[in-house]
């Protein structure tokens, strides 16, 4: 009974962590040991739950979520990991806020965390912006704890930066580790990371950078493809190049979706926006520039226009290992004669696959609620069993 | 010392219900016992709370809102609901979601639900559009648990439809339970269902079709009546007819105002728009036809002022059973001098109702988390009993 | 252990406090005891929780904000309160309800009071109208209980109306008595209120009414500067020197910020409107004037340009005692080279000070609470040993 979670709760006293004194921004500012403390304690809670424990480890407390862009599963996704450990919610609309008037965002950071565990932002619009601004709120916090204004530090989730998606791609890393059977059987498959056509544009590079920061961690063999000048942020592209080398799996650049997906095990079929495009859309959004927007977006448009070829098709999934690599995406997909005329992912091939990504998608309550854990508790193993311990239902009755 | 709580936890005992295994939609779609079951829960829960005990069958878990139009009554009802019952609330709001993106519904379901117990929908503009946008959300969710997607099945509330508002239905029934001191007092009496005139145009067909839909059920003498041309859905007529039929009741259509409230036990005049015109609406709205939806509305605003003597005056109540009819309204009405120059009612009827209309919506939040634990428990009475033996008091000192 | 805690219930006891009875809306409406029990149940509150002590005395229940202007410190402090004690939170966001229909105050207010503990209401843009509105609120929630509606009378707190702001002082109230060491300690200390430049207009002037009807009641020495023509109500400045009267301190007026500063122990410098100005602009938003509007903003923004050496500098600063007075401000100061070009205060006066305005922020959640509290509670004091004698933890492992 629950031989599971004894077993995680072990594999987490083991691990040489410091999450509890370090914000989880980018995947590659943690160690391993860290990654695995997240990706443990995601499935210890989820053990819990499903055995009806309840896993409040807060009886009062509130997280606190700012969205500088439109959101679903993300907003419910956190939401539903606060509600796991018994917070409440306030979002921070910065339209029914003062913070127009000029208010620092040190000042902020602090006004919302008097009685505060975690604060999530999303916020990555802008680029060279997002982790910045995440930087300087969890600077913010830091001193507010130091200098007595705030009784804890809250942690603080990044929800998708400029740079990184984090709660996505360790999502997505507990989803495979689920798939495979465990993070071992990851070694040396082949995950092809690659740009697909959308008719829009603008799309973040967060997901694809997240995937080849983290993927490459963990011996994998990671192939990116886009088309020429879809490049994304060269200094990532170095950190995957590292990681790959030290992890005993690699990092290969290609020219074509064919030639990422022969022989790949897994799939990540994702449109994204040129890297260079964010740049310049980041200085029009700052101007407030509306005619100069309408005329990159058409810019882009027609440029995307051009690789509508870049689509996930049953003919293209048939060259990958046995004809069956594994469909990921974080959703939602652009699928051609579904949500657009012509998209990301063949209907055939996302119907094959829709359960799955559903599946991977449901791992990210878990993870957003193990990145809280992991911040506020020392030792989070402890906090687990004590759960347990407690013995409290989620079902009272 | 709770002997009613305890006389309406044997009632349940005795009814054969199976709402844990389908969603409450329409009240023409359940059993009699169903409905009754629905009812004695309410009213359960309404007990263990005055008696200060902690009616948390939840400790997490979330409840989700979506309201397509705007709302007060029902999004407090349905907020405080899922709080009695322990969970918290996440809305959905379309406009700061992703989908625009064409996301679709089935998607979205499975999205919006991995720990969530409990879905609320208010989606009562489009013809033939709610009730079926309801059903498509269930069946996704239907097939999400199945495929081990989400851990559980998330009840459905229709928080009001094109067809139905069961939610405030059942909430009458309840006050009429309550102020006629049984169901079976209410056989035999006559409800006037009555169109009355309002300045405003567009107000849904969901009311006066879920009160002849489901009074009809209980042996009372419905009688509707409207204008000519105000008609509501064909099929929902026929319902009643038939319910009437089986129940040893009547459902009579007269074409006056007058007519219909001559010997009432109790009248509930109240504005809707003809069905032709909700359909022509429909299509207006679909294709975002401003200029369309205006002169639709200068129509029918010109087609309701032909119809200013349907107020329920102090001289029509008169007529009613011992002129002490029971006046009943789902709120908010448009009361003539008070809330518009000339509208449903006199400012002289509702003020001697007005606590009385009060009471009727104050049953809503008991009703929809009545609902919710019917759809959720197997068996409602034991977990009703559950919250008694743990004792725990909703005001803890 | 817990020896503060157990001498602040102490102290609770001996207070002759009718809280229970009545609304929290104008401190000048309380007696002296009453505010003693507020400031000294908001401090027990913070000692449970730094104890890690579950202050939830609710075990289901909701609390509804009302902002009728943009708000983040306040909405998040009603937010962190409302969980402190248990609470869930719904907005009542009027643009998404039915209000504009035509509803009355006192149907909306019994409507979303079904099972709501506490509404919060900020109201302070039109002057003659936020302290009625929430009278208005009162007395339908009185009668919505009296007459059987509502299960409980939900407490009603003023989160800043156009006389004062109750939340504000009394948190103002209590980081003085935190930063002084005891009440007693502020008798005879000189406060300076006065009028600041800020490149806006239309501030309310609750916060400066608010600080010389507070202040006066506890034997302070109170000083407010402004321009000609940026007077106060006179209601309020009479209160101000009836309280000054009986409490022993003193109220004075002078003409420049030189004069209010000098030898003060505490300065408050912070900007507002005429009211004369902010009646004239009720009436222009009254009539939504938006031209009318305009030409009253530029007109206030010429008249206040005439005070831009209205700035609490360094050198002023010097004047004061010891050179080292208090600088307190209700946050977001207008900050001089940081949040506009020219403003009320200085950067490195603000600098020298900002940690303490973050912790006079910071008892503003502990206020709200203990509003609550001591108006739903008759003996606050048991209910707070009630929870040490429940002994349920905050955190719970």
């Amino acid at each position: 009974m629950m031989k599971r979670f004894e077993e995680l709760v072990a594999e987490i006293k083991k691990l040489d962590s410091n999450l509890s004194d370090k914000d989880f921004l980018l995947t590659w500012e943690q160690s391993k040991d860290e990654l695995d403390a997240v990706l443990n304690v995601a499935d210890a809670l989820k053990e819990l739950r499903e055995n009806n424990y309840s896993t409040k480890v807060f009886n009062t407390g509130i997280g606190v979520s700012q969205f500088r862009d439109n959101s679903t599963r993300t907003r419910f996704s956190f939401t539903s990991a606060c509600n796991l450990l018994g917070l409440g919610l306030q979002d921070l609309d910065e339209g029914k806020s003062q913070i127009a008037h000029g208010e620092t965002v040190r000042e902020t950071a602090n006004m919302i965390s008097f009685l505060t565990e975690v604060i999530g932002i999303r916020d990555d619009m802008y680029l060279g912006a997002g982790n910045e601004y995440m930087k300087e709120v969890g600077a913010a916090l830091d001193d507010g704890k130091k200098q007595g204004v705030l009784p804890q530090r809250p942690a603080l989730v990044n929800l998708q930066c400029d740079i990184d998606h984090p709660t996505q791609s360790m999502a997505d890393l507990a989803w495979l580790k689920e798939n495979f059977g465990s993070l071992d059987e990851l070694k040396g498959k082949k995950i092809a990371m690659t740009w697909a056509y959308s008719p829009s544009y603008g799309k973040p590079l967060s997901v694809p950078q997240g995937i080849i920061g983290l993927m490459t961690r963990y011996g994998m063999d990671v192939t990116l493809a886009h088309p020429e000048g879809y490049d994304l942020i060269p200094e990532v592209v170095e950190v995957a190049k590292k990681n790959a080398s030290e992890s005993g799996g690699s990092f290969t650049q290609v020219a074509t979706m064919d030639e990422a997906f022969v022989g790949a095990d897994i799939v990540y079929p994702k449109s994204w926006a040129p890297y260079k495009v964010m740049e310049e859309r980041t200085v029009l959004l700052r101007n407030n520039d509306q005619e100069g927007l309408k005329a990159l977006e058409q810019k882009c448009l027609a440029q995307n226009a051009n690789h509508k070829d870049w689509e996930c098709t049953e003919a293209k999934m048939k060259t990958t290992k046995d004809g069956e690599a594994l469909y990921m995406h974080c959703l939602p997909a652009d699928i051609t004669g579904v949500s657009c005329k012509e998209g990301e992912v063949a209907d055939a091939v996302f119907e094959k696959y829709r359960i799955q990504t559903y599946k991977e998608a449901g791992w990210k309550p878990y993870i957003i609620a193990s990145m809280i854990m992991n911040r506020v508790f020392k030792d989070p193993a402890k906090a687990l069993e004590g759960l347990k311990e407690n013995g409290e239902k989620r079902i009272t009755v």
